[in-house]
């Protein structure tokens, strides 16, 4: 079975509790999910809590895979998203739940692999590790009072997610071409930094370097981009950084 | 303020974990209800570790009142919903918590007081409660795994309600970006032509040279660039263009 056959990935980044790692993994199973992914969880891995909480969501909490980082969790996925409020520094693609669910069914349907991030119960998640989705996922909650248990928002993405009929018009994506996955991008990243570097082109604006390196890779998020868009900015990038036939090479 | 205009009545019971009384009060603020009513708690009440977890919703705990059965505790309501599953041995309504969000809007908005009975985390809901209610919630559920925790079942049951009253629309992208004009991406797109002439890129290809770029050409306008993108992309290339700072240009 595929990833894009069972649903979408659940990837718990540094989660604190193990109750809420086990009442995640009984959410899951209330709708059908079981690929539960959890990154650096706080108090290791397996986690006694988390079983008791489970309560018979046995089989998530058995085959729940452990990462050392968001990317690692997320390399074999096409499409991520990232359940969060709306932060207000970047563009992105902003989903309801219920968005989401019918999105991750077209792109499943078309066998794409799918993942919802999910960020620690004090802080949510970072920024670096938005920056690694195509897609916020925002519930709609009382603006009085936002703040929602771990297990609460996965159970409500699950649920959103088995509501959407698999016998729902299908609004199927069909194509050749397979989107990139993160992997793929983030070779494409690496490669974009490293001829900057090699060019000193930070070298004027160095507090700024992180920051623009984040807004890049957003951009390249947005873009959904496919495998062979990843092909053709490698080109880009190669036919750009070779040496000029002619004259000087300054600009 | 009446219960019609705070929404409906949240009515556990005989819970038995007070750690979920609290989960459920916390999920219900989230959603903006705020009338929670306990049957016979079996821990008593207060309960501390529903203070604990209520984590934050102590509006809720605070104005929670406890009865001594279930027909004192619902004995102002006019629309009492059971959530449970299908019972098989009565004739009654069902509704799926989208369903029961409606009818509970229209019963409030005629000024009708709602509750919904929600039973003990061991064996639900008795024979008796349920004859009690108008109408059956069933959440819909991974029929292999159909055993929902308290808590959650409140949250989704909230959520919905909540979902009736927002009017957001679905997914909105807000911000304060503009989408580049179709000269912005003329002007790139002949940037990097000139790059790429300017270094030799398409000399050893040089029949396929339009077919690359009208691919090319057709991946930008694809990615819905905003105007902040064609930027970034002009910094890239700039970057990338540049002589390397150390050892040779070439690849």
């Amino acid at each position: 079975m595929t990833a894009a056959q069972k649903g979408p990935a659940i990837i718990l980044v540094e989660p604190q509790m193990g109750e809420n790692i086990g009442a995640a993994a009984r959410a899951m199973l209330n709708f059908g999910l079981t690929d539960l992914r959890l990154v650096s969880p706080r108090d290791g891995w397996p986690n006694e809590r988390a079983v008791a909480m489970a309560a018979g969501a046995g089989v998530v909490i058995e085959t729940t895979q452990v990462f050392d980082n968001t990317e690692a969790a997320i390399a074999d996925l096409q499409h991520v998203y990232a359940a969060t409020a709306r932060p207000r520094d970047m563009i992105k693609h902003v989903a309801t739940p219920k968005g989401a669910a019918e999105e991750l069914k077209t792109f499943e349907s078309a066998g794409n692999a799918c993942g919802i991030l999910f960020g620690k119960e004090s802080s949510g998640l970072s920024s670096d590790d938005i920056t690694l989705s195509n897609t916020i996922i925002t519930v709609p909650l009382n603006p009085d009072f936002s703040s929602i248990n771990l297990a609460q928002a996965v159970l409500l993405v699950a649920y959103e997610y088995f509501l959407v009929s698999d016998e729902s018009p299908e609004k199927i994506l069909r194509n050749e071409e397979r989107p990139a996955t993160k992997e793929e991008l983030g070779h494409l990243f690496g490669r974009i930094e490293r001829e900057l570097d090699a060019r000193g082109y930070f070298d004027n604006m160095m507090p700024r370097k992180p920051v623009i390196l984040k807004n890049m890779r957003n951009m390249f998020q947005r873009f959904g981009l496919m495998e062979s868009d990843i092909r053709a900015f490698q080109g880009i990038i190669k036919g750009i950084s070779l040496k000029k036939k002619t004259g000087n090479d300054d600009q």
